[in-house]
């Protein structure tokens, strides 16, 4: 069966981006740009009614949602371990990968889009403000775990969905005025992580600056 | 291994604690009250860093993380079906559990907890008064997926996760002002699942009413 990824340079869709290219997937990338809202087309809208990236089209079934996506890439090809085979091991890289998912990510969007919490632009600017203290409390939470982890990457031996989400959370530190170098243990695995061929693939077709922070000053 | 379940009566933890009560597992439910603060407990934070419920206790290991526990427990109840055991219909699953998870369970929390997005008392309430509009907008999202099912249940033949996460959403959204007769197959599908036997146990653990929008009025 084809398989297609509908992406957004920088989103978090870089997470099934390089899961894809992990696993050594043939695929078709295809790319949005959320600025000029491409996401509500109504071509896209009838793949995902969210409007949102990534979409993983697997033959003639479109799948939404990164985690699902990360679990179905992990049948699919259960060689490429994007998560543990099993066990607790795979137990714990699903507890963070969900965190980052339903609470970091989150976070971000705070900051990101204040404009979904409030119509009042004064309150905008406040939820705005205040996101960036929370989510570098967050990112500091991944640090400890790179510190003090136990194997290579952050779910184990093989580097993984935990490690690209890692790497998408902490490049939009940068925006947010986090200095990655502040968090120099999740920066060394990012950059390594980055380093990979798979992953370089994904870097160069998504034309990312890993170091948003020092690109802006 | 002896399993242990830390839940909080009417909080998301009902969806691990139902999902418990379905698999037909033998455990230990542990209450804590979360107006009394008890999960920022140094016993319960060591369990879960985080302050939150749900936590699965499984032997020595605390796993947190709801979708996470669900997985869990499919792993080690297999039979039970809290998910479809594989392909598309687990996909799909996973999808709706996921977005609830990460989209609308947050969408109550700004309604629920405003103080977490800006210090600001002003701003709280602006935040906590355009939540339900949104919520709404999720719950009738769910109501079409209800509405428009194929299968006696959200996702399959058999009451799983997917459904506990509909009754817990749709009886918070009594709390947000949201009438859950006004979503009337959700409505429906949660009364069922709530009368369901190992269901109706945890609905009476936890001495939960089902519709608090009536309950308010
Ligand atoms: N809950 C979704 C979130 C996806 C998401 O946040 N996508 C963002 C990019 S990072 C998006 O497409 N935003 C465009 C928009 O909302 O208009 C998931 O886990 O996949
Ligand atoms: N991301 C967590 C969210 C858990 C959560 O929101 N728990 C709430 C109850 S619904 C809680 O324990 N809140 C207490 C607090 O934050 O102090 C999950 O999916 O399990």
């Amino acid at each position: 069966m084809s398989l297609k990824l509908y992406f957004s340079p920088g989103a978090c869709s870089f997470v099934a981006h390089a899961a894809l290219e992990l696993a050594g997937a043939t695929f078709e990338p295809v790319l949005l740009k959320l600025h000029r809202g491409e996401q509500r087309s109504p071509e896209f809208l009838a793949l995902n009614p969210h409007g949102q990236v990534p979409v993983l089209v697997d033959g003639s079934d479109a799948i939404s949602q990164i985690v699902a996506i990360v679990l179905h890439l992990d049948q699919r090809f259960p060689q490429a371990q994007l998560l543990p085979p099993a066990g607790l091991a795979r137990t714990r890289a699903l507890e963070k990968l969900l965190w980052m998912n339903n609470t970091v990510h989150p976070t971000f969007g705070r900051f990101f889009a204040p404009q979904k919490f409030s119509d009042d632009a004064a309150c905008q600017a406040l939820i705005k403000a205040h996101a960036p203290g929370q989510y570098r409390k967050e990112l500091a939470e991944i640090e400890q775990w790179v510190a003090h982890k136990a194997t290579p990457w952050l779910s184990g031996e093989q580097p993984g969905a935990v490690d690209a989400y890692a790497l998408t959370l902490l490049r939009w530190g940068g925006l947010a005025g986090i200095d990655p170098q502040s968090l120099p243990a999740t920066w060394a695995l990012v950059q390594d992580f980055a380093a990979l061929p798979a992953v370089a693939r994904v870097i160069e077709r998504e034309r990312l600056t890993l170091n948003l922070y020092q690109s802006q000053s």
